[in-house]
């Protein structure tokens, strides 16, 4: 098989790892995010593995290297990828997106097993059957566990809001509203406060793209999250308004 | 020495192992919180490391045991305690608050160790100058750090509303939007997550008085954070209001 990688950072290096692992004989072609993309031309498989952004950008100004292969994405959100790749009209476009990695890791840190027992999304949506089947033994040779979904990214993009999205932008107002709050003091900050912003070292660009592209459904968890923290601040003292949040909490982090 | 520690948890049961270490000769007396404290009156020093509303109940409801011995409490806020200690006379009184352990941490997990090279807080606000010396000396002993500071706790429960207070109302709002939100699909939770929301399996009832003892410092927080998430809600999708935020949270983040 002809793979072509674009975007080998993390997961496009990983990916690579894990094809060649899983068939030694893949012949795989690396190409950075700026280099020029003829190379990919005329490759079984093309795997975007850039940021949303340029994925975006890719399919929109050069969709006939990816006309003749069957491609895959890696991108944070789907919606907006597939929406420009049914306007590209390619109709070997697999939506994907592995849920592996971390995001202040780079190519460095690539593994053959980085997506092994992990859930790998697939949205076929305008794709055809041929694409997706391709896609899908693709992504089992990987060691991922393929998820394929019928609609068209919405319950993706929705459910990443909330267990993704979220979570990114909360750590990041938390670490600015701390680091203005303590001063020169935040260094008496525990093991809590460590885990809670572990997030906010991410890259700015790589989620101002993931967050823009989905942020009909983000927005309105932040106002709710924004509600439950004004909630609690007007209740403090009461003796029982922080309890009730805190049992909800303990028993969903149960489940979790 | 004779040592009376009164509620032997984590906290409690680590100063136990942790004065027996540094003099094996010490006599030392745990009390359940619950228990006759009786049995404590008359030791050279009285630990009281039970949650902050039963140090408070203590100090109000059984003073006159307290009252001919070194007292030091280990309590998550220092203002409370410190005001009840000069309402009831007691002038052995040093107020303490080790920065160690984890909220979800019992007995079973104390270790001689836990404290050491940790900070430990020491507010001596109404105690002699042989009680404070008493108290940092045991402190040292344990191996933690002591850091005496001169105001009434305002400082130390300013510093803890950012970097302790506000991360845990921010971890169990978080994990109760979240669970709403991805409903069965919670699963598809990363790391990311995870690493955010540890906090929120806090027993509920030991917070809900920790932050009622600081509701003037945690509340300003929490509105601070809500205005923020409002504030990304209202500008996403203009393609560089998060990215803002994010660099301002890249750069407390490597500070941390």
């Amino acid at each position: 098989m002809r793979l072509a990688v674009i975007g080998p950072g993390l997961i496009g290096r990983s990916v690579t790892l894990a094809a060649r692992r899983a068939d030694p004989g893949t012949h795989v072609i690396e190409i950075d995010r700026g280099g020029a993309l003829d190379a990919a031309r005329g490759a079984d498989l093309i795997v975007l593995a850039t940021p949303v952004q340029v994925i975006l950008e890719i399919i929109s100004l050069q969709s006939d290297i990816l006309r003749s292969s069957v491609t895959l994405d890696t991108g944070s959100t789907k919606r907006a990828v597939l929406s420009a790749a049914r306007a590209a009209g390619l109709n070997h476009f697999v939506g994907g997106h592995p849920m592996a990695g971390a995001a202040t890791a780079g190519p460095a840190d690539a593994r053959a097993d980085l997506f092994y027992g992990r859930p790998f999304f697939l949205v076929p949506t305008g794709a055809d059957a041929i694409a997706l089947e391709f896609a899908r033994k693709f992504v089992e040779s990987l060691g991922a566990r393929p998820v394929v979904m019928a609609d068209d990214g919405r319950e993706h993009d929705q459910v990443m809001a909330a267990v993704s999205h979220l979570p990114q932008v909360v750590a990041a107002a938390l670490m600015a509203v701390c680091a203005e709050a303590a001063g020169s003091r935040l260094d008496w900050a525990g093991a809590g406060l460590r885990d809670m912003t572990r997030l906010a070292a991410s890259p700015a660009s790589t989620w101002q793209s993931i967050l823009d592209s989905n942020a009909d459904y983000v927005a309105p968890l932040l106002r709710a999250m924004a509600e439950r923290l004004e909630a609690v601040a007007d209740g403090l003292g009461d003796g029982h308004s922080v309890a009730k949040l805190l049992e909800t909490a303990n028993r969903a982090r149960a489940i979790l």
